[in-house]
């Protein structure tokens, strides 16, 4: 393990001391030890425009997959988890994170995720004859979930999300696109079902005209249309005016507002769906139950260990350029107080979200549109080109944002706000699904891996590192990959949903100690890379880690000394211009589906 | 005018020798002298793949639009024009022209504009309460224009075509571009009307998605995904592919079927769909109205002069290496012949099909993907870069392409074939406007213009022509064309309709007299081009004009000799290197919208 200059490390300790789970609670020390100095310029530094246009974006990009999930939920939960139950939690989490967090670019709230887990766990109940009893096992769920949370968090767990590499995070990230895609088509299909086949039709042609709307504004940035304020502008503002407009157009006169589609289903203001106080009376469950609810408790906590510690590995990317550290088991510590808060309350607990965290980064990041002048060689004559390189100056890191957005919440919790997401088609839903899912598909490692499978080499610039690894050893990197997110996806439709974590966590140990032995360390060097490999970001995980393959290759006596910094985890292969080249390259190719990953792809496969 | 070295020329002719109209039949001599030579090797060339894959394509790309077509003026005259008369007008047009033209790359058929004027003239005729005569009169003018293309192709006039450049063909491609995809939103509109919601949003969900996947295959060829075949096999049969899968979609069981949308309804085979004899009884019209149909006849001839002309120019256009000759005069004689005998039948008259033409070229083009390596230097590392070029090798130029696309229209005329177009779900043809359609504005010079605009000037190489251009005199350029385009579409819309070709050819006026006055020479070098340049084209149209913007020039003495052949019309307005880069940017801006348009404009675009 490399030291990062924290004190927080477990390097050349030994005895008790090196035991993680006897020294309770030093990770959640030096965790706030390292933020709190930066606390007072977290707000600071949040009074700029940036702010503001991340403040309305994550509004959106938070708040309609919160609404699409709850619907979803609330369809498999015969209604328990109503819309203010989504808006309570997402406010909540929004409040106690953007307040207390930190790290506060880490946004929290509902996911799909945890909708496919409460109702995958409803499903069971009803089985068990208990779905009268299923508000007091949830809650039971959850507070499980937070003693096991508060645990792990004591016990420096957090610490292992340092061998998360891009194998693990790319399959990860996959799975929650398909996942999305599929909850959009099921969206769509339940208008046939709930309405008419004229209100259905048409939310087909309103979901997909909704997703190339946002999709064709956030790619704007990529062009060179307009001046670069007014590209950033239409880009930042997409969702709203997405929404705004595709919302009008259902209520036009005529056969749009006949077709009479399913709108947002909406409840009066602050209380809960169901004829119920918030408090859920959980000590009444019997206690068997109770002790049924441990294991799913802890499978719940395995999900939220990896999904909210991945959104915020992804939120705090190698490609953002932050300065700001990272707290990663004093967010967990808080994680475990917001599920048993949400869980005692009845709302569907909320935790980091993959892959709209990133964006909220993306948002804050100050592009700059760099001119690139090259001189190509055309039949012995040097004919000037000139190219548009996007390059992320510096990052707005503040709570502002988050905080704002989570009064902005709060705001639309109230009577005639409610009024107004009433009028919202529910088809529009479904292109959230499309926008949000198709995001982490098309940037995808492993989108890119199998583009790059099927392209025609000669084309490809001899920099890219993937050329050095055998065409069959690729094949098999990916099918791992897309067996772990098949299994998942598969069993994501089963009633043993709630066991999907297990698989994903599972390619952890599979990369750490199977992988090393198939494939040769340049190998792994060209395909895979840890997801966190920032000084800020490992000085809360106690430090690089050192690759399995690189200490096989030591301990072979095979590693040269010159390429001692790559083999300490780098994802490069390749000489150190090739190197900058690859840091651009990741930049271009990481897995949140942004409009930088996108014109990555863009660029590379329609070389023209 | 400059001399081709070829005997068909006026220059130097003096007294009676230099009038056209005193020397009938010279140019149509000369057309065929100059073409019969090539007729074997017409043949003999055809036994190629690529003529295969050209003759399954046009199969598609005139026969969906021409049914599309079909099916608005059947709907707009009553029922006058169906299936058949638009699939024995297209048969005998393809017969005729493959086997005796001049040019048998102008595919002939069905256009969106013979639609319009045929129901025009079938408005006009409801207004005057003569509907019962509307077989004999459409008959009547469609003699009036076989006779005034006669007279148009003994007197040489289509000598003239030499004088259009860009800014009238774009303008004319813009409009046609729109009329398709007002077709398009028609067609799905009359599903709400004549069918259900449920059908008519059903419509619009799989005209879109057929749109969507042409476009998709057809883009293919840019990328570097899969080999160089499979590319060109996918995109080569992007129509039929799509073509199966979305109607076998409409019938699969479930909401898809039980929407019942509508289908392209036939009638019996080889025979009228109006129950008369093919023989329209002309003589039996009343002789006030026969001369009321001469000045119809005209506008019938003005509209074919240019649209049959463009489309002949656009099939030969500049970025195609062409070496066999072109014969504007003959074909236009022919065109006269199919007139008429399209008349007396009453068949929709067929005339060269815009923008779906120089598809045929395309198609016969073999093109090949040429790897580009550059430099790059990245903070004085040299850094090697790979690019794909798409070089236009050499054309397969032949008639057999063009039979066998007409023997497979003559097959489709039977019985079981019909059976199998019945099962064809006529949105299918609002997706196949909205491919023609958009592929004519998406390539367009104005689209071009507009887009440059409207881009950041400093990413822009600096080969750019338009660079050099004042701001405000490519608005001033534009708004000529799009005043012109707006008349057009907005006449179009009512009973004056017929006029629209007027106002086209008043273009070429407009730019020779007026535009010379308001812009300088180097301007509209860079704005403007000869549509023809290529010298065997211009051979059969008397040889290349001079622009008068350069005579204007050279009578105040302004020109240098430096300048002489650019001077003469060619697009460009820098020097020599920078010609070439223009030479290439021509293939890749020209206004037929196909791959090779779409892929420059994508690289000027989204450069980065």
């Amino acid at each position: 393990m490399e030291e990062t200059g924290d004190p927080y490390t477990w390097k050349d300790l030994t005895g008790w001391k090196s035991y993680r789970m006897l020294r309770p609670g030093r990770g959640m020390y030096y965790d706030v030890k390292r933020r709190l100095p930066w606390y007072w310029s977290d707000i600071k530094d949040g009074f700029t425009y940036r702010t503001f246009a991340a403040t309305v974006r994550m509004y959106f990009v938070n708040l309609l997959p919160a609404l699409a999930f709850q619907l979803d939920m609330s369809r498999n939960t015969n209604g328990y988890f109503g819309i203010n139950e989504a808006l309570f939690a997402s406010a909540l989490a929004a409040v106690v994170f953007s307040t207390l967090g930190a790290q506060p670019l880490t946004i929290v709230g509902i996911t799909g995720l945890i909708s496919l887990f409460n109702y995958t766990i409803y499903h069971i109940a009803e089985k068990q004859h208990i779905a009268d009893l299923y508000p007091e096992f949830i809650a039971w769920v959850s507070i499980w979930a937070a003693i096991t949370h508060w645990i792990a968090s004591f016990g420096n767990l957090c610490d292992y999300m340092r061998f998360i590499t891009d194998f693990s995070s790319n399959a990860f990230g996959m799975y929650v696109g398909i996942i999305y895609m599929i909850k959009g088509v099921e969206e769509t299909i339940d208008q046939f079902n709930s309405s008419t086949a004229t209100a259905g039709f048409m939310s087909v042609v309103v979901a997909l005209c909704y997703w190339a709307t946002v999709y064709a504004l956030e790619m704007l940035p990529v062009t060179i249309i307009f001046t670069p304020a007014i590209r950033k502008l239409l880009a930042d503002y997409a969702y709203p005016i997405a929404t705004i407009f595709w919302t009008g157009f259902v209520h036009i006169n005529g056969p749009l507002k006949r077709a009479n589609i399913l709108k947002l289903p909406v409840t009066r203001a602050f209380y809960p769906t169901e004829p119920r106080g918030w408090l859920v009376h959980f000590w009444t469950l019997p206690v068997k139950w109770v002790f049924v609810a441990l294991p799913i408790g802890i499978l719940m906590t395995l999900l939220f260990y990896y999904d909210h510690n991945v959104s915020s590995l992804t939120a705090q990317a190698k490609h953002f350029p932050l300065k700001k550290p990272a707290g990663f088991h004093w967010d967990f510590f808080l994680l475990g107080c917001t599920s048993f808060i949400a869980g005692i309350l009845g709302l569907p607990l909320p935790n980091g979200l993959v892959p709209q965290a990133p964006v909220h980064t993306d948002s804050l990041t100050e592009y700059k549109d760099k001119l690139n002048i090259t001189h190509e060689d055309d039949h012995g004559e040097s004919v000037e080109r000139r190219r548009k390189d996007i390059v992320a100056e510096h990052v707005v890191e503040q709570r502002l944002s988050h905080f704002i957005m989570g009064l902005g919440i709060i705001g639309t919790m109230t009577g005639p706000l409610l009024v107004v997401l009433h009028t919202m088609p529910r088809c529009l839903f479904a292109g959230v699904f499309f926008v949000v899912g198709w995001g982490s598909i098309e940037g995808n490692g492993i989108t890119k891996k199998i583009l790059f499978l099927c392209s025609e080499k000669r084309f490809v610039d001899p920099a890219e590192p993937l050329l050095g690894v055998q065409k069959k050893n690729i094949i098999l990197f990916i099918s791992l990959q897309i067996l772990g997110v098949g299994f998942s996806v598969a069993i994501s439709q089963t009633i043993g949903a709630i066991g999907f974590p297990v698989i994903i966590i599972a390619l952890i140990p599979l990369r750490w100690v199977l992988m090393p032995r198939m494939f040769t360390r340049r190998e792994l060097a060209a395909m895979d890379a840890l997801t966190a490999d920032a000084d800020v970001v490992l000085a809360s995980l106690g430090g690089k880690p050192e690759m399995p393959e690189v200490r096989l290759e030591r301990e072979r006596g095979g590693l040269r000394d010159v390429d001692g910094e790559e083999a300490a985890g780098s994802s490069s292969g390749v000489s150190e211009e090739g190197k900058e080249e690859l840091r651009k390259r990741d930049v271009e190719g990481d897995n949140e589906g942004q409009r930088i990953a996108k014109r990555g792809d863009r660029d590379l496969y329609t070389r023209a």
